[in-house]
């Protein structure tokens, strides 16, 4: 398909290029790189959450920081080879241009970003922010195998249903607002210290309307409870709008899939 | 369509209109002006929002006044031009009689009273409550653009579920009432201060039922407990039936409406 | 229809059966004398509420207590004149023969119940248990139009899916057990007297999994918590299955309903 | 059907069979024996779970204690009973190999763990982790009758809806770990005792996702309370999906299952 070149070079790199590009091969194995790259990035997760805890990091910080190095070598290796392949992919061109077009594309710069941990742990650099980046890795798993098929059907789901859930999530910020307002004005002078403002009175808002209710802030006054009520009633069955149609719209979805792949395309090569 | 006027100011009139009414353009695509009012709304809201914590307004309260002051006289404007225009649509009739029954109507109402603030800004008044005229003007968006669809959707919707939405409701009052008694028989004697009446116990029920579960009102006795339990097993099934019910009619109801679209209602003019 | 009397007295004895039996007109529109019954339930039923608070019937206890015992005396009146015309229904039979059998059905010995408050509040009686009698009044309104044909309508939707429901109940009760009973292996010790046996363990499992979620009793271990978080996410899925097949199941009889109504079957008389 | 022995022996072995195995019978209704077996499943449980609380065991030790020990040997005598005709079923072959192939099934060997508490309470032992073996009964009660059958269909809804539920899951374990993340990086120094690693600021996260919302780990800090709000709004929407896509794939499996019942499957001998 892609074939256009003879020397051995650009026969090894076309084996790499299947090795590496999941788009290559059925969406649902995954090549014995890819593999390992899925493994070594959800383990350098777990290694990043783990390492911010110091209960179970204590004792074992030198292991971690040798397997993150380690991780952060081998995602090195595999962005340049990811770079030098890239031109077997017609979409990005030939050369060092459909190279530059590839290095552009939002994967190649999460890849090239989830790279700086390796810099920084060499140089040394602020842990926090660090750690932030050491899990935007997992978002690298979003172009692999069956979750980037998920994703694809997600997308298309919110897609088909793109009116309906924005209009519930518009009459929900507007629900928002009204009651956030009203229980500002009922029971701001009975807690001025959790209603006293219509931004701090959204806070027990959300919490209501999700009815995540942590109880960290309640009304107290006859009336307030009163506005709770009614809030937690009407607000339950409004914000849960989107939920439904979500669920729906992605079943649909994945089933319509299925049925397309009835008629084939496994793998394009 | 509506073109029974000739004079230059008659031409004029019809321009302006066709830049204020929403419904003369495509329900979709707003046109230039209705943006800008769209706009001052949104900002105009945020400001009152602002304007109410401390900590955020603290050092900026002359230009929130300024903004809230710029806003009004938008709003003044806006509503006399619509006064003004109003009889280009044929539904109020020619001349002052046209705009009276303009003037009468619900969306103009609401416009009218969403100046206030403007006013009492001017000559001073309650903040407390002119806060919450001013997030009325939340409301003026519901005739604007997707917003204004969205809502009619949702009360096709609901009007097409009527029947069984109000029984959900009766059912979930009736639930509400027989949990409250019986958690007031029951506990009533333990916590005499949150569950000594029927009213007080319907605060724990009402938040139970929702599953909301603040958690400041909890049954401490075996019996409580084991009614607790019940009560929220069964009321859940029940309260969120009203939830399912909504979000199938107005995913329907957006769904007929498309299909409909199809035969095509885009611009009347 | 059922007009096997010519007497005078039989004459007024229909008149009254079709102002008092509900079935004898149109589902939806009640008759005057029950449209008058329904209100009196509704109103006496509030005032059992507002009763049970001191702060609201402080100083009104004279009316509420003549209210009741107003609402009695016409709830008494009612009875017997249902048990008079009674009669006219062929389903009970004829005589005092038909008379004692409609005395045996459910909703003529909910009524009687319904009338123990009139006696104990004129020969005085435990305030706290006669206000439970006073709200089963509000089961009454089952009998009355719209609620009675909703009630049908839930009553049909269970039944269609009653083995889903049963075994979604079932599946949830098991859970219950092994999540209670691990989370007592797992936190019992730490927290002896919330999770120190499976019962009281059970507390925490049904706010758990209902996402109640009221937050008296929480894990503190890292094991329980990690435990608390799969029932969190099982759970909810699991728990919250009855509710989507009684929501579609309820509205599927609705509309089943809906259609056989074209076929009309308004008023049997 | 399985009819290869005709000694007086084989007579009866097929008779005990027709009594134990629930497959040989209609699914709905049970056989004698059987009905025993799961009475006494139950009340064994119920017996764990009371014995676990001091509160309700006290003074009913010996009694207890000589119910579990007859609800143990009942339980022997059922295993020996099932391993003699186990033969008669033609999955398991014949002979003592047909046996020891018997033995080997998951439901065997559960029977056999169910049997552990009867020797430690001969010999004593831990009571604490007795308890839990106890209540691994309940999962025998898996393949009686109605809750096979309910295991079988959410078994099969679970693997039609397999790629969405499994997508779901996965998209809202990386949902779990963003936000916690995100929160440990807001909220972290504000409140270290519970939002000072990501593993801790899990803990809040999967209470926030599934709005279970205890409330014992709750934001402080204004970034932290919009990340909060977004979590709830977002995590809402996404957790609840599977339930909504498992409730449906459940009704339409129970649905199938009931079209197909309509040819006949009711008694196999």
């Amino acid at each position: 398909m892609s074939n256009h070149a003879t020397a051995p070079e650009s026969a090894l790199r076309h084996r790499v290029y299947r090795q590496l590009e999941p788009v290559s091969r059925d969406a649902y194995g995954l090549s014995p790189a890819n593999r390992l790259i899925v493994t070594l990035i959800v383990l350098s997760v777990l290694a990043a959450v783990v390492e911010s805890e110091p209960l179970l990091a204590a004792g074992h910080e030198s292991v971690l920081h040798a397997f993150e190095l380690a991780c952060g070598v081998v995602f090195l290796v595999e962005y340049l080879l990811r770079v030098w392949v890239c031109v077997e992919n017609p979409a990005h061109g030939p050369g060092w241009r459909g190279r530059l077009h590839y290095m552009r594309s939002a994967a190649a710069v999460l890849d090239l970003v989830a790279l700086t941990p390796l810099v920084t742990s060499l140089i040394g650099g602020e842990a926090f922010v660090l750690r932030f980046v050491r899990l935007l890795r997992l978002l690298r798993l979003a172009r692999f195998g069956r979750l980037s098929v998920a994703l694809t059907h997600l997308r298309e789901a919110i897609r088909s249903r793109a009116f309906e859930l924005a209009a519930s999530l518009w009459i929900a910020l507007i629900l928002l607002l009204i009651t956030s307002t009203l229980m500002y004005l009922v029971e701001g002078r009975a807690q001025p210290e959790v209603f006293g403002s219509i931004p701090r009175a959204m806070w027990w808002s959300i919490v209501t309307l999700t009815t995540v209710g942590y109880g960290d802030v309640v009304p107290v006054t006859a009336a307030g409870r009163l506005l709770a009520g009614c809030t937690a009633v009407i607000g339950v069955g409004l914000v849960a709008m989107p939920t439904g149609i979500l669920a729906s719209a992605f079943s649909e979805a994945v089933q319509r899939h299925r049925r397309r792949e009835g008629g084939g395309w496994k793998d394009a090569h």
